[in-house]
């Protein structure tokens, strides 16, 4: 019975208490503005979400100049350079040479603990484990939310301005009626396998290799634990392949003549990652705006999930701060355009760096040493080298 | 009849009398290495068979450095830049100021014209219209040219190094077995529709326009004649459409807020250009070697068919000339993989710009929408702006 439901009042509801809805949460109450975050998983399930960890500076500059705290610095890891290894031999791209910047890597549960924190401290309305979470009368000019709390008890928020920030499996995107938005989406045909491991750091910083037998990836998450993937079919089962099967496949796309060998440890992960582009256009229904993997995913190759939710935040933060400062609504029209240019720029460097690495069950030779001929173009032009760092880092914002 | 060949002596034949070959023949005599070129098609035809004109500035080099002549300088026109243009906003690719060259639009039968003038100037042995032409022991140490020249007298040249300089329908790649070559190519699901217009230039230098209706490129011949192209079906008639057609579908395709206009004049040529990706691997069968589109081909896309010719040209020169002064054979074993370097470089190059500039029939709103996310990085980014300005006017030579 809707008499049942508590209603609330507030200008910004927030479906979602990830990375970018906690983010807007904070900036949001930094200036004044009202607003609840509500989220479906509870505390700890988030905290213990793992998920990558590469924050472009910008990204690190929102968490340190923002109030959140500083542990990124203290605690993450600051990365100059990736390796491109391909025909088994590295190439170093050096990011700070090539456009002063680094990247760091601290991961993105990380990033949920210390925005949970400072939440928390400053007193903001974040409600985890709720349930039967719906938006309703996004076009008009009171959306709502409604939900049922952790303790069974019923809400309806009345919101002046909702965000959907509740990720690519998320309600929001799909209260959109079919006919507003575009789905715009590319499968690829492979998934990653993914392992954490309990070994010390292979490498110092990230290796993204092409190889014969396929793509890996060999990372790190800290000075105890690892983590690496390797390209696979999508429909491979992660539970049927051996820890040392899994160690040689992983080597084999790493083997070359400098013998760099991976350091092994127990695997006390193994899980396969489908993945796929997606982009939601617009990303506004009426008063409803979609921040983060609610409007749009990526491939993990470029690192810029988590980065693309936080400039979604930025931008958006920017169009509410303006409208409730001085009733100018000219930011939250254009939202959806200023959101996007950099997402389609995110999506393009991440289909970029995914296609030039990864190889498909069916490529062609030509299609083969294309990738090839391209990456040898990039390490040995700086020219190329400066363009994989910028997009790698991410662009400088406007 | 065997016995009626006059038998030539030489120690390079060359198959193929088009820029390669001629300008292999130049380098050879200037270093004192006998040579005799063969070549089935007649002077006028070479000299009015219209290809690409875009000359990378090593390729000038080659030209004006080695005593062919300076007409290049003073007939060409030296671009600075191009133009990409998309959603109706051209955006100029500035290279001298990104990458320090130019290139110059100087159309490949007036390199003809001179490679063949300085050929005849220094008493070059060349002859034209021959028929019959096939090569054999290619794998000895003597391989042979059997031809019959244009009064139908029959002639075996013994060779010690046989160049195939014949073209993307020579015979040369074809007299490799099957299994001892690698045939890597893809098909483009378009092709382009060209004209040869008698129009002032619509702009000073080449425009390349990605437009929902498909690719344009608007380039030039001289101050009266121009040619432009655009994006079209491989299986489209070309004499079925009116000038009036054409002329509207290339300005559909440049339309923006600009209001550039085509300058339209009487078309006297159009017809439908198909174009594919070809390399064969490798480029040499025992003492014969490939050159140029013989060995391999690019979409016009990204104006490297000739200058990858030039190039290969320049590396298979150095080798020969060691070999004769030093007995070294190591960089004609190395030819091949040195050659395929750079030839890998410019599939890379050309793929990239026709893939980014076309809009496949079949694309979805994701494929094109990553594509214009992609021009919207370069031409935003100087990395962007100087690694496409680089692979355009050529990379560095090692």
């Amino acid at each position: 019975m809707a008499a049942e439901r508590t209603i609330l009042k507030t200008q910004v509801g927030i479906v979602g208490g990830g990375p970018a809805g906690l983010m807007l949460s904070h900036l949001l109450s930094k200036a004044g503005v009202e607003n609840i975050v509500i989220e479906k998983r509870d505390h700890e399930t988030i905290r213990n979400t793992h998920r990558a960890g590469i924050l472009e500076a910008g990204s690190v500059r929102m968490l340190t100049e923002t109030g959140i705290n500083g542990r990124v610095l203290t605690e993450g890891h600051r990365h100059d350079g990736i390796d491109l290894r391909f025909n088994g031999v590295s190439h170093r791209i050096d990011f700070p040479s090539l456009v002063g910047e680094s990247v760091w890597l601290y991961p993105q549960n990380e990033v949920f603990v210390d925005l949970a924190a400072a939440r928390e401290r400053d007193g903001g309305d974040v409600r985890y484990s709720v349930s039967d979470t719906e938006v309703l009368d996004q076009t008009t000019a009171t959306p709502k939310i409604r939900f049922t709390d952790a303790n069974g008890e019923r809400f309806e928020i009345h919101t002046e301005i909702l965000v959907g920030a509740d990720g690519s499996q998320g309600i929001c995107k799909w209260s959109i009626p079919g006919e507003e938005r575009t789905d715009n989406f590319i499968e690829y045909p492979f998934a990653w396998f993914g392992i954490l491991t309990e070994a010390p750091p292979s490498a110092p910083e990230l290796i993204y290799a092409n190889s014969e037998h396929g793509f890996a990836l060999i990372s790190q998450r800290n000075e105890h634990v690892q983590r690496m993937y390797f390209q696979c079919d999508p429909d491979e089962d992660a539970s049927a392949w051996t820890e040392e099967q899994i160690w040689d496949e992983l080597q084999k796309r790493v083997d070359g003549p400098d013998g760099f060998q991976l350091k092994r440890g127990p695997i006390f992960e193994q899980m396969v990652l489908k993945f796929r582009s997606y982009v939601c256009e617009p990303l506004r229904y009426g008063n409803m705006y979609l921040v983060g993997d609610a409007g749009h995913t990526v491939p993990p190759t470029g690192a810029k999930g988590l980065n693309l939710a936080f400039n979604d935040v930025r931008v958006l933060f920017a169009a509410i701060e303006k409208f409730y400062a001085e009733q100018d609504s000219s930011l939250l029209d254009s939202y959806s355009d200023d959101a996007l240019e950099r997402i389609w720029k995110a999506q393009n460097f991440s289909y970029w760096m995914t296609s030039m690495l990864h190889t498909r069950k069916d490529a062609t030779p030509f299609e083969i040493k294309r990738a090839l001929g391209e990456l040898n173009t990039v390490v040995n032009s700086e020219h190329g080298k400066a363009y994989l760092a910028e997009g790698y880092t991410g662009w400088p914002t406007k």
